[in-house]
């Protein structure tokens, strides 16, 4: 039975602390975090005990998941590295964006298990389409991060820094930016009194298209057809959303060249 | 039976014409297209006549569905106003750009079919969710085409041709400029040689997400969070990607207002 810890109680943690939970071989034996009620929750439905103060943190588990948020790592490894019990642990991180030289020097068995999705507390997420990224500093305990995954998920691969940071800022545009389209195409027909739903099935399609086409292939619209009549007209439309107009130029120039 | 006539075989075209004349009261009797090839290729889906040549547009149908290019529409029009028969007939549009007075004055019978959602050739769509904006300018021809496209989608709305340009442009941004995220995400992917497929699960779920979430509400990312530091080291990753570079920082400089 492989014991695990997890430090941190937000939405990657509280998934996947369950989805491990569930496994044959590996349960969680402690949960921590700063705020009591994230952490008594989520000790709850893993039956485990939960500490809201590092110093307590579990000496006798194998694998530690810091599933803190990024700013948060740093501060919490200074924390737990008093320890030298811990030191001698295998470490992983969830984030996308932080190097794996965080962990170093004090914890030369470190890691990383990235899953490469976007959590809500109440969404649960199906763990077997969401691609696990890990990465080790020793052979040995990346094959036990990737036992581990794939059990959980058909796409486990082995991510360098580099490549995960490649990842980041990718998803940043197709995560993080594709939601702030939605969110003025949201503010355009909010102002005009449109229903925003009427949109939601052009934009699962969207999403949907890319699946299995390039994305280039599958641009539309009129800043690829050049159809100066139509951008016009939206950009008059846009007169009264100054910020918007700006996206909407700067981005149609740049989907024409 | 209500007889139609489609004008183009595009797309549009393409999946409305075989799911119409799929109904049990209404067919298609014609397709016209100037190229024969794709003019042959629906009308031998519909087992009906084609023709690539407006002059021979059949007269004996009660509706003409124009679904040909935006930049199309008024010269196909112009086209079929010589025939005093046809300016007697119920004619729609699928388009979502163009006003409907473009059918004035000679065709006082006119209306709007517009189908919100992109289509490809190789994509069956689901119409029973795809939403309907219909509108036209006399009742009785309003009540025939509510009619039909509720046959064919569970979601038909009366829309005018102002909301109609919000919902456009609306589009534009969830659509395009979303399709165009992906394009930017799938580049910086290829230019660093990491599997572009590790995002297409990320894709999805923010696409889902906003299905029952407000998106301003879903926003997450390091603008939304003030993440200085992730967002410094993005930008200099995208150093040989000044485009991207460029789009990154007016986006989050938007996201953060």
């Amino acid at each position: 039975m492989l014991k695990t810890v997890f430090i941190g109680a937000g939405n990657v943690a509280f998934h996947l602390a369950q989805a491990v939970h569930a496994l044959p071989d590996a349960e969680v034996i402690q949960v921590f975090s700063r705020r009591a009620e994230k952490a008594a929750r989520l000790s709850e439905l893993l039956a485990c005990t939960y500490t809201t103060d590092l110093k307590n943190t579990a000496t006798d588990a194998d694998l530690y998941f810091l599933a803190v948020s990024d700013g948060a790592i740093s501060a919490v490894l200074r924390q737990l590295q008093k320890s030298p019990k811990l030191r001698k642990k295998i470490f992983v991180h969830t984030s996308g964006a932080t190097p794996s030289d965080v962990f170093l020097p004090a914890f030369p068995r470190h890691g990383i298990f990235y899953p490469l999705q976007s959590f809500s507390l109440d969404r649960k997420p199906d763990f077997s389409t969401v691609p696990f990224c890990l990465d080790a500093a020793r052979d040995v305990d990346f094959q036990l991060l990737f036992d581990l995954a794939a059990q959980l998920s058909k796409k486990v691969e082995r991510v360098t820094d580099a490549r995960r940071a490649t990842l980041h800022v990718a998803a940043v545009f197709v995560n993080n930016f594709t939601n702030f389209m939605y969110t003025i195409g949201a503010a355009i027909c909010g102002k005009e009194k449109v229903n925003f739903d009427l949109l939601q099935p052009l934009i699962l399609e969207t999403a949907r298209k890319i699946q299995d086409n390039a994305p280039r292939e599958m641009q539309t619209g009129p800043a690829v057809r050049g159809d100066e009549a139509t951008i016009t007209r939206h950009l008059n439309m846009l007169e009264e959303m100054p910020e918007f107009a700006e996206i909407y130029k700067m981005l149609t120039e740049k989907i024409r060249h």
